[in-house]
């Protein structure tokens, strides 16, 4: 033993394994990267979203949010590249103290496990594995798949019709300035059931907007047995359960992304 | 809001997700599976070695175990499969209750991302990802190598010799009858340096040993850039740097491999 | 230019690229591997399944055997491993010369290229590419899925019921000792409709059977659209559109797997 | 047997499988795609390299050219992509009645199995597969690893320095309206040493230049054991082995690609 052994810096965050040394919290770090988003929007029933929602958030819209990110030039990954489906609805969190709105990550499939790792904990955001396929793109038409171990469970396809300009553009541009998330932190207990972390937390994150394309979307879910996906497939039972009332807007968006982890905190 | 919201179950335990619903808290479940495992144990520097190990643990000998494990018939993956490597060493706890020995892994990397967040999250093992190959078997030859996004920081060779058998093979099923470890679940602070969670985790895991041989055994790791492995460059840089004084044994072991992951415990 | 450029060997056997040298051509070679075979046999419609046998052949009967192989320890990939799916019925050559029976592969997915140009361009075996997961076993019920890009496009199961022993096993390791092969090696013209090359070629091969298990298999094709399958969304169309009349054997089977390459040969 | 059976179109052009249906010959067709290039020339031996040019063509530099191209929105493959590694010399056919200059791939390899096999059939590119990373990104520096199996044999980094611009641009657009090509189409004997088919084709293609920058290129060759690569290790060694006397230039490209495949033509 002895002063030589690993010990945590006081100044410093970690992730596991820490014992390898972690980094000196910087406030004004910044996760920045290239992304283009493919996102389809739907009405849903209220009851039947809201059993996934949990009782300490509220949900200002029953509508669902399913996009696709590719992100690329990744600094924090030193240029390196992943892909996303984020499916997400509006909330607001009514605490003792906190009164935020913000979108609630319902799930996020990612097909890189770094970020996976980060996101779930440092910030709550639920993400899991599943392999991802980059856009295809024979214009206008746009289309991907997402599976997991060789079983497809979501395609989505998009026709593209209209860049979007002028004032719409300005519009869209301003409501991508905020993406926060509200992300919740469950890590459980050891050798019993219930948790040693439960928290909400406030995830502040943006896109500078610089090109827009309004279409025609559409998503299939497709149920998988518990032997084709053993982990996920509840959750793409609950999702594929969710009725689509009316598809809401469908867009295809390219710009910078900016997640500000360091400027997360918890809700109270 | 509304009691049809989702609220958690107190006897049951989740992983984010959690609002699709956990599972209830079972203390008999095991998980279960076969693998094989290619072991290679050397004797490295004391000190250097105990740079990487918390200053809460005691090294009880300056050695450190690189083993692939293939594991498959997975039964908590619904017959699923993933390989691992893991590298560990012999340590003791000596808290101001319990005092226990067993093996501390200094990093696992492994090729499917959901007993990573598991391991990880539940346990403390601080498991990253990485592609690593099955076994190629050309008797009595067998490698393996892994990557990182194309960049090889790994080979495993192992050349068998001789089955083991009689005493020798009643001496290692005996030895594998204990392969518990020590995770080190570290959870970081939101918006702060330091931790939410520092948790020493005693987690008892075993191998029914069927068939074992021994061999000679090589490995080489290879340092990236950081451009090439910006998240691990530094863990690959601290294992290259434990200088090998001495090969110990070289195994090639098949069995079940057991881990009670609901009779983890807290060490304090 | 001059002596010291590249010549081809009049004794060695090439695949491009040639100029970097060829083997030796050795009669005496064998491929050899072990392997896991999951086997589905269905009766269809003779009509139905007669568009996709050439004219040259005569179809023995009416069936189709739709079969994974898991191959490992394969000794010229080094030891390496992929696995296939074989689709093939029954057939007889009547040539000028030749009179033969043997099992036409209407097409094989390998999730490896290696064999796949092998295959191709040394025996006319209609290989291209797929993923193809590893078995997942949950005993008894074992699984695949095969998917394209992300979308999956047949999947097997597999419940074992019965060990075959006795004089079964005798019978069925007999049939194993020819699974001898007529490829179509077909090559286009350059700049021109037709071929430069279309031949009927006679591929021996055997499986040396070890163990065989008797059980009820169900598979499923899922018909792909050009965008998610451009070069073989037709094939798959027309397999998911041969009628089941009537399942036959499923049989999973482990052994030892023979290609007499060099000992293949031209029907006329 | 009888009519119904599979018959070839006389007009039509297939690929194995044939017996699923072939495409009109169409001499209008073109594959088109995006790419992105980053292309790094070297200067080297000329007896060294001569080694692996054959003795039909003639070397006129003795220049080795590495390029990686990254394809994407491609027609053929309904907007889908793949990334090779293009290893070429700048050659002359002489022959009976052909004198042209072109581009010889001495090896390609690719991600995607289904160009590796139009490329080698239809005009006798020498495609072989890899695993190829996306270009990683951090302005100005460029890198990408190319692996086989978990087996890193090839990394390429650049750093930008200068966008092209004015006559520099217009030059370099103009060398780009010419990438023609010749490929050698070697297809084996069955049962026997020597070709059934050994052609040289003339394939015309070219790029249609829209941004492009200078800058530092370096490569580097990780040679790999036969059991490693044991299809590949060959070429692997011999490109390693070529000296790199000077460092020409490296250029990162974007633009169009197109290949002319039914306007290429046998070569005498």
């Amino acid at each position: 033993m002895g002063k030589k052994m690993f010990r945590l810096d006081k100044n410093s965050t970690y992730m596991m394994p820490a014992h390898f040394g972690g980094n000196a919290f910087d406030p004004s770090y910044k996760a920045v990267m290239r992304s283009t988003m493919l996102s389809m929007t739907f009405e849903t029933d209220r009851q039947a979203l809201e059993q996934y929602i949990p009782e300490e958030l509220e949900l200002r819209s029953p509508e669902v949010q399913v996009a696709l990110s590719q992100l690329y030039e990744i600094n924090w990954l030193a240029g390196g590249y992943y892909n996303l489906i984020n499916v997400s609805s509006p909330v607001r969190f009514n605490g003792s103290k906190d009164h935020v709105e913000a979108t609630y990550p319902l799930v996020l499939w990612e097909n890189r496990t770094a970020p996976i790792l980060t996101g779930r904990e440092q910030t709550g955001v639920p993400k899991i594995f599943a392999d991802i396929e980059d856009l295809h793109v024979s214009k206008p038409y746009y289309a991907t798949s997402v599976s997991y171990e060789g079983n497809t469970f979501l395609t989505m396809n998009f026709e593209a019709k209209k860049e979007v300009t002028g004032n719409d553009f300005d519009a869209l541009k301003s409501q991508m300035k905020s993406l926060d998330v509200i992300g919740w932190r469950y890590i459980p207990k050891v050798g019993a059931p219930g948790a040693d972390l439960s928290q909400f937390i406030y995830f502040p994150q943006w896109m500078g907007l610089e090109k827009a394309w309004t279409g025609t979307g559409t998503f299939r879910w497709t149920e998988l047995t518990p032997m084709q996906n053993p982990r996920q497939h509840h959750i793409i039972r609950a999702l594929a359960s969710l009725p689509v009332k009316r598809m809401k807007q469908s867009v295809l968006a390219e710009g910078e992304t900016i997640l500000d982890t360091p400027n997360s905190r918890l809700l109270v």
